[in-house]
């Protein structure tokens, strides 16, 4: 086995010219899954995967979602998922690797060094719409899969690839598809890995075992049926927009602490391992600072609290509030109804049901006690929070994979924000997700001058290969 | 004189065709002041004027304000304002008589049943754009002046018609132009007449002596140089719109009293004669909230606190938030800058210097009690409250004027809102100033189907006529 690892990794190191170029013409592919202008070229990305894909001796199933209505009136086809069945073994657990082939829009007028879809090496980074979110990633496993087959050393898995076209556009259909092949092609699907998100840092690897959850509420207030000047009814009405920041106010003390009863309770308490993890992360909160566009503070500066606020704590922002004025200068308007927008980020073991009914309970209880006459109405959607166990097979093979590629041990870290696919997977396919960045935090996914780096790029075939051999040691010593 | 006034007054009775011809051929003159296509219209409007000022014999001053850029680029001169010099005896004081040519917008697509440009009669009620803000007050002015011209009955006192062509818009110039004035044709005014505003009820005619003024906030708080995701960054810094919301809700309560300290001090003590006069004061509360769409109550209900609320108290209004989300919808953006908007409506003896600074200064006792690092930064502008003398000469005489005509005291109202040019012709001429209304509340200036009622239009240059009469019997008991 040894032997094989040597050999498919001197495979890699002999090949990165060909990897690059491969990458130029994904990225030439401008698909775009956001514009209906290029919604051929997200066609033209999943038929150059597929015919990949076949090349490697996978089958190919193409899934198609339905059909798209644009603002503009056009009717187009949803980009499809694709899945590349590589199971040989039906005796064995099969492992899914998620990765997306639809891109973010990019223009060159936005400021982009290069043209975004023609990729462009210097010093190192290869810059180009799609290099780092996602096509470098998804690249990488089809690379992994094709020096397995030069070298004719079998998958030491079953491996199932599952690439999405929807991904920059609400991942629209994804569900519907995993829900359906759940009794299907993903029925002995185990071990899920995802490969679309960041290392912590430039300089150590790290896996992600949490993402927070939202909670996302829109507050409608309404009173009169119309705008009102206030020279002639300001002093008169309850105004709408009064009730509302009454309201929000309640919500949070100045400091941003959350102030709704019950919704701290659920919070789960911090370890002594968890605070062990946390102190080894390799983090320059000075660096996010400056990241955040030199505030002037942050609400902590501790490393390992700030960390915690951003992974294992829920917080709460207001986004704003629509129906009022919002436009620049003067305007004596009295809105007849507003809306306020803010979400709260859940954490285990907040669940956003419950985090719902409390905070929808609290707004009427205080806006019942303003008696201004004027209607409440509360609306909210919501995602879980995730957790996995970096503790199991999949993770530990994870790990493994890193070490052997970068001789250190990554970090473990979570993500403030939430990954909906990692839900979707948790939901209809159970078993052990593990989400694997391959790219650097400074990759700028969906800025100006994405890049991915040529080091991360071309080893991420490595720990992609290292992986699977890990996980396939995991699973042979669970038999 | 009271042979003079039946004669004037029959001559009126006898023309009322001829009124509401010439009052078609100034709504056909859609003299737009906000848009630049109709500019030239606003020009020919103004020649309108000043051929028939020269007809009845008085002297047209033109007097152009300088030159516009519009949005578009376009570069066009302001409308000018006009003066018509009917002064006879330098001896004796002056009046000034204020109307605007200008017209709101209109289009017949917003709802109109009829070419808001051409005037249509239905059941006595003349509908057009212009036709009872300001063009049939305006017209009245001219059709008092040319019914003693007719009869060859010299004017009563020596009056000065002031007509704006930009009232619309901002009265922008207008200040400049009665600045420079002061020391030429306006040196000698003594009375200042507006006709430009509404009765209270379309029952009873009034007579304004009261306007709120205004100071009008932005309070901006900046924090990061950018938007931030509410996934990286929620929990992590102190928000801007946190802070707002936090500083917004200490102005007042859940009931929209104003919370401010030293703010309420300076409002004068509402006196036994006060309440006296708001007692008598025709107007129905019910029908208000109706008017303010249907709200499902009023913070008052009793009349005369309704309209106390409205006209001698002052409010607090907030108005919007600029720079935080507005749209429809989800968007998890942490906003990096914002702006709240709020007003607070001044009545005597509060002045926006001093508003301004109590304001300023809690505003940023309270923020700096946050400790949050962002910033902070108050802009505000502000306008007079404006309090005439209900028992002067030029108030008597509109008030006697009235119930010739109609046979009713006239009720003795104030305005919620502020009529700017009221208190620039206060500033710059001195004097005593009465608001005279002509048209009726139902009116829909600034809506669709705007109307004047015949019966206002006809009877207002009756009002005029006496009006002039009756302030030359006032002049002459000083004399
Ligand atoms: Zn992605
Ligand atoms: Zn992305
Ligand atoms: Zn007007
Ligand atoms: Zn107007």
């Amino acid at each position: 086995m040894i032997r094989c690892m040597e050999q498919l990794f001197d495979y890699v190191n002999q090949h990165s010219e060909e990897y690059i170029q491969r990458l130029r013409e994904a990225v030439a592919l401008d698909s775009v899954s956001a514009d209906p202008c290029k919604r051929s070229r997200c066609v033209d990305m999943a038929h150059y995967i597929c015919e990949w894909i076949e090349r490697l001796e996978g089958k190919a199933l193409v899934k198609h979602i339905g059909k798209q209505k644009f603002a503009d009136g056009q009717v187009l086809d949803y980009p499809p998922v694709i899945f590349g069945d590589f199971c040989v073994d039906p005796h064995r657990p099969v492992v899914l690797a998620y990765c997306h082939y639809d891109v973010q829009p990019a223009d060159i007028q936005d400021g982009w060094k290069f043209n975004p879809f023609e990729l462009t090496e210097e010093q190192g980074k290869l810059y180009g719409r799609g290099a780092t979110d996602d096509k470098g990633p998804l690249l990488d496993w089809l690379w992994a899969i094709e020096a397995h087959r030069q070298l004719g050393i079998p998958l030491p898995v079953n491996l199932v690839l599952c690439f999405e076209g929807m991904e920059e556009s609400g991942s629209f259909g994804l569900d519907k598809v995993i829900e359906e092949e759940s009794k299907g092609l993903l029925s002995r699907v185990k071990y899920v890995c995802i490969t679309d998100n960041y290392w912590l840092t430039e300089h150590r690897p790290c896996l992600t075992y949490g993402l927070r959850g939202i909670v996302f509420f829109q507050v409608h207030i309404r009173g009169p049926q119309m705008d009102l000047h206030s020279g002639l009814f300001g002093g008169l009405i309850h105004e709408p927009l009064n009730d509302l920041i009454h309201l929000l106010h309640t919500l949070t003390d100045s400091q941003g602490n959350i102030l709704i009863p019950k919704v701290m309770d659920s919070v789960a308490p911090v370890t002594k391992e968890e605070e062990s993890i946390y102190e080894r992360i390799l983090f320059d909160t000075e660096q996010l600072r400056k990241e955040a566009g030199q505030v002037s503070q942050l609400r902590e500066s501790d490393k390992v609290k700030v960390l915690m606020n951003r992974w294992r704590f829920p917080s709460l922002s207001f986004h704003g509030i629509q129906g009022a004025f919002s436009g620049q200068g003067e305007k004596t308007v009295i809105p007849c109804a507003v809306t306020g927008k803010f979400s709260i980020r859940l954490v285990p073991h907040q669940q956003p049901q419950e985090i719902a009914h409390h905070v929808e309970q609290f707004l009427k209880q205080q806006f019942d006690q303003f008696h201004s006459g004027n209607e409440l109405q509360v609306e909210w959607r919501g995602a879980s929070p995730w957790l996995g166990d970096y503790h199991n097979s999949n993770f530990t093979a994870a790990r493994l994979a890193f070490k052997k590629v970068y001789q250190v041990e990554p970090d473990l870290t979570r993500e403030g924000g939430s990954i909906p696919i990692t839900n979707t997977f948790q939901e209809y396919l159970g078993g052990e997700i593990c989400l694997i960045p391959l790219g650097s935090p400074d990759d700028g996914a969906h800025s100006q001058n994405e890049k991915m780096n040529k080091h991360n790029y071309i080893e991420g075939i490595k720990v992609i290969i290292a992986y699977m051999d890990e996980l396939a040691k995991q699973i042979s010593y669970q038999y």
